[in-house]
C-alpha cells in the first residue's frame, strides 16, 4: 500500500478527512478523471459502459475541441466529435490530418488501430431529408466497429419501400428507424421484425411537425410492441443504444 | 318579387345600406332565421351548404335539446344530435320515441322520410378503441343517406390487416380514417388509393399520446399527399366533410 | 412465365426464401419503385392515387434535386418541386430551361405535354400575406390540370368582401382558404357553400399566432361543419386533397 | 388636516420613510384596508378603481364567503360573489335571503339600494354553450347599474344571425362577445362597429379547442384592429373592463 | 333609380340571379372596396369602425407597399403602416417625402391635414426595452389625433416609480401598459385607477419568458379586475382599443 | 408449395397484383390474421416479431375482453392484457379462473405451459410512486419467460441507494428504469452499465412534472449515451423492447 | 477506524473498486439506508442535508405510510408526511395519535421532543385562496423547529396591503411568498427586501392561468433580482430551502 | 422642515392635491429615482435590496448604456452590466476602458473601489458548454465582493466528478449548480449538502431540450428537497439569490 493511500487512512482514522472525503482522495489517485482544464476527461467510461466518451462538440469552440481531441487522442490513440459545423471541422481537420470528417453528419472521427466490423445494424430513413441523421448512426457505429447498412428514402406513402426490405429487417441484430413528418416507419418496421427497433425522430418537416416533436410523439405511442426513441436528430444516441445491445451478445 | 326586396336592393345600390345589412334583411325577409328563445336555427343550410344544421349536444341541458328537437322535427320531419351523454339520451328517447339513439356514439336520429344509400364511404378505425369515433361518422353519413362500410381494428402494427383492403379503399368515393396513438394508418391508406382521405385522430391512448396531438399533428404531417384532418374524435365532422365531397358528384 | 419467376417458385418451394421474401422480388421485377442513389422513385404513384410523385425540396440539395427531376422527366416527360428557396430555383432553371419557376411559391414545374384544365376549384386567401401559400396551391392544380382562381385579400374584418364572392363559393367544385393570425375566414366560407372546404392555416401573424397554430386549431374547430385543414403553409398539400376530389368526379 | 399627516408627508419629504411605506401608513390612517382574519377587505376600491371589490368564490370556502360577505354588507350594503358552486350559493342565500343567486352563471349579489341602469353593453355569445359566461358578465354590469341586452347564438357558421344585428352594435358604449371553438365572432363584430370590443373566449369545444386557448389565441389575432380580450370563461372581467369604459362616459 | 340597379331587379325578379348575388352585385356598385390587384382595400372603415384601415406591413413587398399607400394617400390624403423594417421604410420615404418614419417603432405616417389632440391616454413601460412597442401605440394613437404621454422605465421591482404616477393614471381616459418579463405592471396599474387599463405582452425577456407568453398569460390572470390584453408587442392593437374607447366620448 | 402460391408469385411479378396486395394474400393464404368481430387477432405476431399480439385493455369493454381472451386461449393457450381497472380484472378472473391478475400494475395473465425465466433484466423504480409502471414490466417480462429482479426507491437523492447496485447493474441483459419527476435515474444508470438502459417516465409528481413531460423530455435529453425511452407510464412497452434484445441473445 | 473501512481505502486508491462503489459500501457499513421492503430509508440525510428524510404521501397507500412513519418514530422519534388526503390521514391519526393533521395543508407531524423556533421566515399569499400552501410551508417550517409568521391576503391589486408590510419583510431571515393568478407579489416583495425570496406558484386561477403555469413563468422572470422559484404548489419545498438557508447562520 | 414641503402640507390640507399625490411628490424631492430620459435609475436598491440596481442590456442600445453606465460611475463609482453582445462591449471598453469585458459571459463591470471576498459560493457546471453561465453568476458575485469557485464539467453521467467535490459542497455558504439537457446534477448536489442549492437551468441540448425547459422543469422537480429554480441561462439571477444569502449571514 502506498505512503499517499497510509496518510489517508491515518487521517480519516484521526477524524481529520470524513471517511466520503477519504474515498474520493482515493478514488483521485486512480486518475480515472483527467482534468485539463477546460474539461475533466472520464477514462472509465470504456470499463463502465462498453464506449468510450464521445465529445459533444455544440458547445465548445474550436480551441477546447483541439485540446481535448489532442489529449484523448494521446491518451487512447481515438476520439469521436459530434454535432460539428463547417468551421470546427476545418480546424480539426489542420490539427489532424488523420482524422475522417463528415460535414454532412457533423462528425469527426481519428484513430489508429483500424476499425473491425462486428454484428449487422439496419439503419433505415424515410425520406432523403433524414439522411443527415442517419449518417451520424452510421458513423459513430463504424467508429465503434460495428456493421451497419444504410436504406434511405423508405417512407410509408409508398409501402412496397420497406415491405421489399422484410429479410433484412428480421436479420439485423438491432434497426434504428429515423423518420420526420408524423414519424410512421417506426411502427411499419416494428411489426416486421423481432429485433430491437430504435426510432429517432428527425426535425424534418415544417408547421404542426413543429421541429420533430410530431414524430417523437407519434413513436413514442407506437402501436408495434417494444419500439422505444432517442431524442430529436439523435442518431448518436440511437448508435450508442445499438451498441449497448451488441455489448450483450 | 315582392316590394321590399326590389326596395332593398335599390337601398343597397345606394349605399344606404350595407351589403352585409342587405343580406341580413334578405334572410329575415324569407325567414331563414328561427329564434325559439334558447336558440336561433338555422333553416337555410341545407339551401347554403348541402346538408342541414345538426345539433351539437355537449353545451345544451336536456330541455334544450327537447325544445330543439321538437321545433326541427316539426318544420323539417327530421333532427339529428351528436355528443350526447346517457342522460340526455334517455329524455330524448323517452319525448321522440320513434328515435334511434346510438350510446356508444352518443347520437340521436329523427326522422320521418327512410333514409336512402347514396355512393360509398369506407370508415376506417385503427383499433377497437377507436369504435365510437368511427361510429359516429357512420351514423352521421346515414342519417344523411349516404351509404358507408365500416372496417374496424385496421392498424399498421400488422400491415396485412389494411394491405387486404386495397381494392375497397381504390373504389371508395371518401375514406374517412380515425386512429389513435401515433395515427399512422392515413398515411398508409393514401399511399395505396386516389380517393379522398380524411383523417380522424383519436384521444385514445395515454402519455405522449396527449389526448390525440401526438395522433393530430401526425397526421398533419402524413407523407402520403392530399391526406385532410379534422378535430380529435371528430367524427361526425369527417362525415360532414364526406357529405360535401359527395355534394359534388 | 420468365425464367427469374419460375427460379423464385421453385426456391419457395424449396424452402430457400421465404414467401415474404419471394413476393418482394417479384414485385421488384416489375420495377416500380426505382432506386437512383439518393432516392428511391415511386413510379407507381399515379396508378395508386390519381397524382404522381411530387419533389419536397427543402430537404435536398440542389445536385440531389437536378438527378431526380432529371430522372422522372426521362421516365415520365414531367416533374414538380415544390419548397425551393432562390438558389435551388436557379440551379433547376439552368439545369431544366424549359421548367416553369415560382419564386412566390417556391415550386418549379416541367412537363412537355400541355396542361388542360378540368374542374373549377376557388382558392381564397385572407391577407396579402397569405398569397404565396394560395399561388403553391394554385401551381400545384395547374400543374395537374386542374382549372383553379384565386381570390385574394378578403378577409372577415370586412365581410363584404367574401360575402360578394357567394355565387363562386356555390358553383366551386372545391374551396380552398388559406388564412393566418385567427383564421376565421374558412367557417365563414363553410357557411356559404355545399362545396368541400379545405382550410391552410398559414404562419402569418406574430405573437400568440403561434407560427400557426392559432389558425390551426382555431380552423380544426371551425364551428361551420365538414371543413377539413392540412398542415401550417401547405398550400400544396390542400391542392392534393382538391385533386383527390376531382378524381372522383 | 390631522398631525400624523403632517408628519408622515415631512418624513416622506426627508427620506425617513419610503414613499411606499408613507402611502401604506396613509392607507391605514384612513382605514382602507380591513383584516377580519381569513381576508383584508379592500374598502378604498371603489375610491381608486370605480367600482368595489368583489369576492371570487373558487378558493374559499362556505364559512369565508359568509363572513366576507357579511362584513361587506354590514360596512357597504352590498356584496357580488363570482365562480360559485351549487353548495356554497345555498350557504349563501341561507345567510343572506336578500340575496340574488344565478345558479347557471354561479354569481350571488347583495344589495339595499336599488341598482340603476346607465349606459348600453351589447352582451352577445356564439352559441347556447356560451351562455353561462355571458350571463357572469351581464349580472356583473347589473350589479353595477349599467345596462346590458344578451344576444345569444349568433356565431358565424350562419353569418346572417349577426348581420342582423348591425344597429344594436353600433350604438352600443361597449360589445361583449364570448365564443368558444375557433372564436371568429369577434372579428366579425369588431368589423361591423366602432365600439370597444371586448373579447371572452369560452372553453367551449373539444380536442383542438385546447380548453378555450385556440378561441383565446385567435382572438389575440383578431384581424379586425383594437379587439381586446380577456382570460377564458372570464365574463366577470370583461363586465369590469365595461364599467372602466363606462366610467369614463 | 339608375340603370343598373333596375337591371338588377329585373334579372333576380327574373330568378337569373339569386337574391344573395343581387345584393352583392349592388352593393359593388358603391365601390366601398377598391380592388387594386394586390390588395382589396377596404375604404368604408372609417364608417363602420371610427377609424381607416390601417396597413399591416409585414407581409407585403416595398412594391406593394408602395402602391397600396399611393392609392389611399390619393383617395384619402392618408395613410398609416406599422410592422415595417428599415428597407422597406426607404422605399416609403423615397416614394412619400411627406411621410414620417419612425424606425424604433417601424411605422410610416402620411397625411396632409394636420392631426389634432383629443383626449389623453397614458401609456406606460416597464423597461426601457419596452419602448418599441410603446412608441408603436403612441404613433397610432397620434396619427388618429388622440393625445397621448409617455412614461418609460416605471417597472414594479422598484414600486415608487409607478406609485409617483397615481394622478396621471387616475385623470387619463385610458391607460396603455406594456410589459416584458412577468408582466406584473398592469396588474399594479389596474389598481391604482378607474380607467380602462390595456395591457400589452411584450417578447422582452428569456428562457421561461416564452417570447411574451409568461407575461400574456399574466395579464390575462391580472389579480386587477378588468384588465384586458392584446397579442404579444402589439401596441398598435392597444393603440386602436384605445382610440374604440374615445370614440364614446 | 400450393398452386394458389405461385400464382400469387406469378401475378406479383408480372405486376398483375402489387407487392402490398401480394402480401395480404399470402397472409390470407396462411391464415395470419383471425377477424373475430370486434377485433382482427394477428396470429403471425410470433413468428414476425419474436413475441404474441398483447391485449391492450384500456379501450375495450369486459364481453370485447372475454372474447379475444377466449380466442387467445384457445388457440394459443395463452394471453396477456394489460391496462386493466379493477372491474374488468373481476370479469376476467371469473370467466378464466386460471389467470392471474395483478390489480397493482393492471395486467391479466392466463398461459398453461409453465413461463421459463431466460436472461437477466434489472427493473428498477426511482421511488415508491413508480411502482406499478415497474411492475408491469416485471410481469411483461415474466408472461414471456424472461428473468427480471426489481430493485424500488433508489432515487438520486441518496445517491448511495443506486450506487450499492453496481454489480448487479452490470451484469443485466437489460436494465430497465422507472423514474417520475425530474428522471434522473437513468443517466446515472447510464453511467454504471454497459448494458441497454430502457428509461419509462412514470406521471409521479405534480405541477411542472407535467405528467410526466418532465421526466420523458429529461430521459431523452440524458446525459448518458445510448439511454432509450418509452411512453409515460409504459412499463409493458420497455419490456417488449427488453424481449427485442433478448431475442437476440 | 475498523479493518472493513481501511480495506476499502486501500481497494478505492489501487482501482478495485470505483469511487462510486466505494461510497456505497462505506453507506452500507455506516447503516444509513434502512431497507424496510417497500422503501430505503435514508437515515444519513440529516447529516448530509442538515433535514431528516421528509415522506411524499401522494404516491404511497395507507399500509405502507404507517409502516414507513412506524420505522421512522422508532428509529428517530419523528416523522413528517406530506400530500396526504383526508383518508391517508385518518389511518395515520388512528395509527399515531401523537401525531399532528392538518387537512388543509395536508400534512402529519410526528415528534417527541418539542419543536424549538429558531430564526424567522415571514410566509406570505396573494389571496385566502392561497392558504393551503402556505399552510404547508409553515408546517414544515415549524417541524422543523424554524419561526415563521403568516401574512395572507396581501395580493398587489391593493398595494398598500403589501406595502405596510415593510419592516417584517426587511427583518426576516428569508421570505416564502406564495400566489397564483399571474403571480406578481415576489417581485414586489423582492424589490422592498434584501432576504432571500423564494416565490411558490400555486394552481390557483382558471383559464390561461395554467395551473400555474402563468404563475411560475410569471416568477422565474421576475424583474426583482435574485428571486428564486419552486415547483407549482410546493409550499414544502420552499420551507425546505427556508431551511438549507437558516443552516447556513 | 424646508419650504416645499410646507407648501404641499398646505395645499394636502387645503385639498388642492390628494394624500396619495402629496406623498408621491414628497417622495420626489429625495431624489431616489433619478430620470435620465432613457432610463429612470433606481438609487435606493442598495438600501431597500442588499445589492445596487444592474443593466440589463439585451434591450437597450448602445447609446443608452453608455449615458446610464455613465450617471451610475458618476453618482456610485461602479456599474455592472449584464447580456451584452460582442458589439455593444466594444463601445462600453471605449467609453470606460478601466471596465472589465468578459466576453463569454457578456458582462461588463466598473468599480473604484477594489473588490473584497467575502464568503465561499460554490459555482458547478455540469458540461464545457453551460461555462458561460456559470461564469455570468461568477462576475456577478466577485463584483458584489462575493468569494465564489467554479468547478466545471462535473456532469452525472460520470458519477465520480461530483462525489470526489463532496467537502466543498458541504462547506459552502451556497450552491449555484448549472446544467443542460436533463439537468439531473441539482439533484445530486441537493443529496450532498446542507447548503442553499440553486439550480440554473441552461439551454444546452437540442429537440426535446426546449431550448432549456427538460432541465428547467427537471430542476423544478428535483427529488431533492429544498433545491430552487432560477430562469433558464440566468446566472446572474442565481448570483443575485446567493447573494441574499449571504445577506443574511
Amino acid at each position: 500500500m502506498d505512503e499517499a493511500v497510509q496518510k489517508l487512512i491515518a487521517q480519516t482514522a484521526a477524524g481529520e478527512v470524513s471517511l466520503a472525503q477519504a474515498l474520493a482522495q482515493a478514488a483521485a489517485l486512480t486518475g480515472q478523471v483527467a482534468d485539463i482544464g477546460c474539461a475533466r476527461i472520464d477514462h472509465g467510461r470504456t470499463a463502465r459502459c462498453g464506449f468510450p466518451e464521445f465529445i459533444y462538440g455544440a458547445g465548445k469552440n474550436a480551441d477546447q475541441l483541439v485540446r481535448i481531441v489532442g489529449h484523448m487522442a494521446e491518451k487512447n490513440g481515438e476520439a469521436f466529435v459530434t454535432r460539428l459545423d463547417g468551421a470546427k471541422i476545418e480546424v480539426l481537420k489542420q490539427a489532424f490530418p488523420a482524422g475522417e470528417a463528415d460535414a454532412l453528419a457533423g462528425t469527426f472521427a481519428l484513430y489508429t488501430v483500424p476499425r473491425g466490423s462486428r454484428g449487422e445494424v439496419a439503419v433505415l430513413c424515410a425520406g432523403t431529408s433524414d439522411l443527415s441523421v442517419a449518417q451520424e448512426a452510421l458513423n459513430t457505429l463504424r467508429f465503434c466497429g460495428i456493421g451497419a447498412t444504410l436504406y434511405s428514402d423508405v417512407g410509408v406513402a409508398c409501402i412496397e419501400r420497406v415491405l421489399v426490405l422484410g429479410d433484412q429487417l428480421r436479420k439485423a441484430d438491432c434497426c434504428i428507424v429515423a423518420a420526420g413528418m408524423e414519424g410512421a416507419l417506426p411502427s411499419v418496421v416494428g411489426g416486421l421484425t423481432p429485433a430491437p427497433v430504435i426510432a429517432v425522430p428527425t426535425s424534418v418537416g415544417y408547421g404542426a411537425a413543429l421541429g420533430g416533436f410530431a414524430a417523437l410523439s407519434g413513436m413514442l405511442n407506437s402501436c408495434a410492441s417494444g419500439v422505444t426513441v432517442v431524442n430529436i436528430d439523435n442518431g448518436f444516441g440511437a448508435a450508442c443504444a445499438a451498441i449497448r445491445i451488441l455489448n450483450q451478445k
